[in-house]
């Protein structure tokens, strides 16, 4: 059994190194199995082609992804709200850079307007929205923000999040930053942690000045 | 010529929206021709192929995005520097929900690590990371921040811009939000001057409160 998971991940693997390389559409079948040093057949017999092995690089992804918004958002009726928003955002810089050429691949596939990729993925977005409401808003308990309001900074806060990971090539092209290392994590934090403060609960915390 | 050039148009606007349905890898020539209603070998005539074609893409997208940051750079002399930033940001914005299908193809090709899109790209990039460095180290002009901190400024800000492009689908299934609507410029782009002024202008702005 070990050996068989063991190739299932070869797999994966190269067809992850390869999509983000030569595209989805650009990378054949045999080119994966060359790479992975299997037999073509194996990936019709454990992700039925080309197709069941990007649903399974999804899944992959959003399955582990989601869990850390899950985690925070059952603590959230235990600990500070803005504490669960900050460590589900360090959980995911984490959890992305740990796995940063799958984070590219699965970001920039959903960017595609494919009906197979819509299909995967609009269940799992829509419980990621479900989820990042569910923390922002009781992060900003004294809600000054309009529900229209909520959406952007959730959207800010995803393109935070998604964009290193999606143009790696470009911050270590450009900016010699490397999305991989763990002291790109420390850093960005950093930086999303003060756009939190600042941005997401400064209205918040100007109500509680004393005056 | 009119023609020539009403041709020339036809096949870039079939050749974006296919890209965007279908991938790059995805879509053929003849797919192209087909919907733009013209002989492929018109195609092969205008842009040497469809490499040529995504090259055209690309170009035009970039000629004009850099335009918007050279004109607010050389208006730094002159003018207030977080004022140039803003209109940069405003430009920026406008330009893509004016040309939405296009800045996705461009933003979703240069995440991809290909060496095609790589040569053409980083000249443009590192054209657009000069500029932005200039705007943004002229707005924080009492410079409180490192080197370092500048370079996640402009990838965050980066972000900021391109995300909702990139991800139009997204917000139109998840959020019910559209990115080519005038309405959607004008909102979105109070948020980004928010986080300009809490997040970039903050530490400057402390300075100035008269104690």
């Amino acid at each position: 059994m070990k050996v068989k998971v063991s190739t299932k991940e070869t797999i994966i693997e190269a067809a992850i190194s390869l999509f983000n390389i030569q595209g989805y559409d650009g990378t054949s079948i045999r080119d994966i199995a060359k790479k992975a040093k299997v037999n073509p057949a194996n990936i019709s017999y454990y992700f039925e082609g080309k197709q069941g092995l990007l649903e399974k690089c999804l899944v992959l992804f959003f399955e582990a992804y989601l869990t850390y918004l899950e985690e925070e958002v059952s603590l959230l009726a235990y600990e500070r709200p803005d504490y669960c928003l900050k460590r589900a955002v360090y959980k995911i810089l984490s959890f992305q850079s740990n796995n940063h050429l799958l984070s590219r691949l699965v970001w920039r596939e959903v960017s595609l307007d494919s009906q197979i990729v819509r299909e995967i993925t609009s269940s799992y977005l829509m419980k990621e929205r479900f989820l990042y409401k569910k923390l922002i808003e009781a992060a900003i308990q004294e809600n000054t923000y309009s529900i229209s309001d909520i959406s952007f900074l959730i959207i800010q806060l995803k393109s935070l999040l998604t964009m290193p990971f999606l143009n790696g090539q470009y911050l270590r092209e450009v900016w010699n930053i490397f999305p991989q290392d763990r002291y790109f994590v420390e850093k960005y934090y950093q930086h999303i942690d003060d756009w939190i403060d600042a941005g997401l609960l400064q209205k918040t915390k100007m109500v509680n000045i004393p005056i």
